[in-house]
């Protein structure tokens, strides 16, 4: 595959009930990585999940103050990755970030059919 | 890990709202897919996002004319990815491929319980 | 990247409608992830997808016994993984279980804002 470039997939895995100034960090988090001209990023939302505390929480539960598993899907050169990663954790009280290699290939045609 | 082999982790990331031949193009992607032999193919659909155009688009805005992030994920033999990126490339005009080595494990019983 | 650390993660695609012991199946791994000291576990679910039936299935078909797509999502350190794959495979009978190498690391502030 000749023409894919080397980049840093960056996944933040929070809880959707986390908060940072007021707003969901979910959501700050997006909009920092905007800021940073980052070319795009991805909010999935979980059905159900658990984190450090091993409390399993459930769309099924039917508890809708269950705060229920984001993750966070960028794919970015490595240094606009390791210069945001830092002010990430500093907004972040838990949860968990990787890091992988991959080869991506960004689509960016003049007359989109 | 001794029987799991090697093969490509296929994801592409593109707009819900991108159409293929009057239908959107997410499910004409799996369709693809699935006509040229692959295992599997999981469609996720992201609640908040933004591609390079910059906007955010989220589900949180109740504006229900946004088009969210869909994430494809396809885990196949290198071969196989390979075969179909030229084509998925022509349907798309927006968004990104990203390719990964993975390890898998294809689960598959006689009598499933 | 320094305070990183190397993990595996790994991840469960399985049909929504696969069922262990009377209960879901996704449900009951997350459950044997949680029982088994596992940090954390994410679950997604498709809109739309194929396995190795080749049937699509989706959420755009008002079929409401589809069953789609469930993806769960585990980063974990490398024995841990290997230890409970035994148990994921008698578990599932469809599906697919993929393992990659990540950086990762947990984030854990005594003091959440």
């Amino acid at each position: 595959v000749t023409d894919f470039e080397t980049a840093t997939l960056l996944r933040i895995f929070l809880d959707e009930g986390e908060r940072w100034e007021h707003r969901p960090l979910f959501e700050a988090i997006v909009e920092e990585l905007r800021r940073n001209g980052f070319a795009g990023a991805t909010v999935l939302k979980g059905i159900e999940g658990f984190g450090a505390s091993g409390a399993v929480r459930s769309a099924r539960t039917f508890d809708y103050s269950a705060s229920l598993p984001i993750l966070i899907e960028v794919a970015e050169s490595e240094e606009r990755v390791h210069a945001i990663l830092p002010h990430l954790r500093e907004m972040m009280s838990g949860g968990l970030i990787t890091l992988e290699r991959v080869r991506i290939r960004l689509i960016r045609k003049a007359n989109p059919s």
